[in-house]
């Protein structure tokens, strides 16, 4: 991975069989990222894992042939002291159509670009909603 | 709603049965944002309205079940003293699949995070195209 | 093309005609941007081409009629001393659907609204990779 810096914008790179969201959990526990975004991604990955949430669930979809990574949008927090990342992805396959939902994981093919925006002064935690049966993101945590 | 701030950069969290574009229109009233941008937001929705524009009007196609908000763009102006809201969506529905266009409308399901960057020294507006029939944006309005 | 600066970050207006990514292009030539991301952009398109990478080219497919631009991403960088461009996108078309992949050219209809970080003190580069045969983003070429 590549991660260059401007303030608080960061650009990342990721080579090929690197992860998501594991390059973001390694970049955010590098870098000390306790709150941010994931304003934009695009690259081209191996396989994938898809997602959809069923109100107690999520229904998985795997992707073992390549496709585009053509929009790729998320949240950086905290929870149980660790980076707690949370991806939404279009895939482009290769009729030009798109699987879209919640990205489980995906494997860097040629490449994956990033812009990440941080909040330096914040701290984002995803504690578990015991009503929901999920993790929520929150903005405000308690101090 | 939740929205915190770190300089002109902005992370939203919308609760269950909030509403958008309507969170987004209380959001820029509130903090006096005039000028913006939706640089990303996922989530779920409980239902949502996506739209075709076809030349001449929007043609809607409503969703009543859940969808995975997986793109959210959009652009924060003013229209006669109000926030004037412009968003673009792709929805992820329970077969992966992905339905597109503008959104017109969408009630939040378990939460929706959304990345807001802002222009403090500037005003964006959106003035009525009388020749295209839509309202369109405008970075420089006369002064 | 309207450009409009708040430090790093622009909103840029397309105008019915214009092209993607050439206006781009020429965004970056005209403001000396060398390191930059579109973080979104939404707006109409009379007529596109979305491309897949099948392995070892690009396989394009021509959209005739105007689509719904619903997400834009992508990185600006230079090769051999030009703007580099890099996009994905996703259209919305006609039934509500979606086609996604590499943006390798748009036609603005009604307009296109963009919003792209830069990064004034860096200089990204597209280097020809040989072995897979593409150009690749990098972040911290050699000086």
């Amino acid at each position: 991975m590549q991660a260059v810096a401007d303030g608080s914008r960061w650009m990342l790179k990721l080579l090929p069989a690197e992860r998501l969201p594991d390059a973001l959990v390694e970049f955010a526990r590098r870098h000390g990222v306790k709150a941010g975004a994931v304003a934009m991604g695009i690259g081209q990955l191996k396989e994938a894992t898809i997602a959809f949430w069923n109100g107690s669930e999520y229904v998985p979809r795997h992707l073992e042939t390549p496709v585009e990574l053509v929009s790729l949008s998320g949240s950086i927090a905290e929870a149980d002291g660790e980076p707690s990342i949370h991806l939404h992805a279009v895939l482009g396959t290769a009729d030009h159509g798109a699987v879209a939902g919640h990205l489980l994981s995906g494997n860097v093919g040629l490449l994956v670009e990033m812009l990440v925006e941080t909040f330096p002064d914040r701290r984002f935690s995803r504690p578990f909603d015991e009503a929901l049966g999920v993790r929520r993101l929150d903005l405000e945590p308690p101090t």
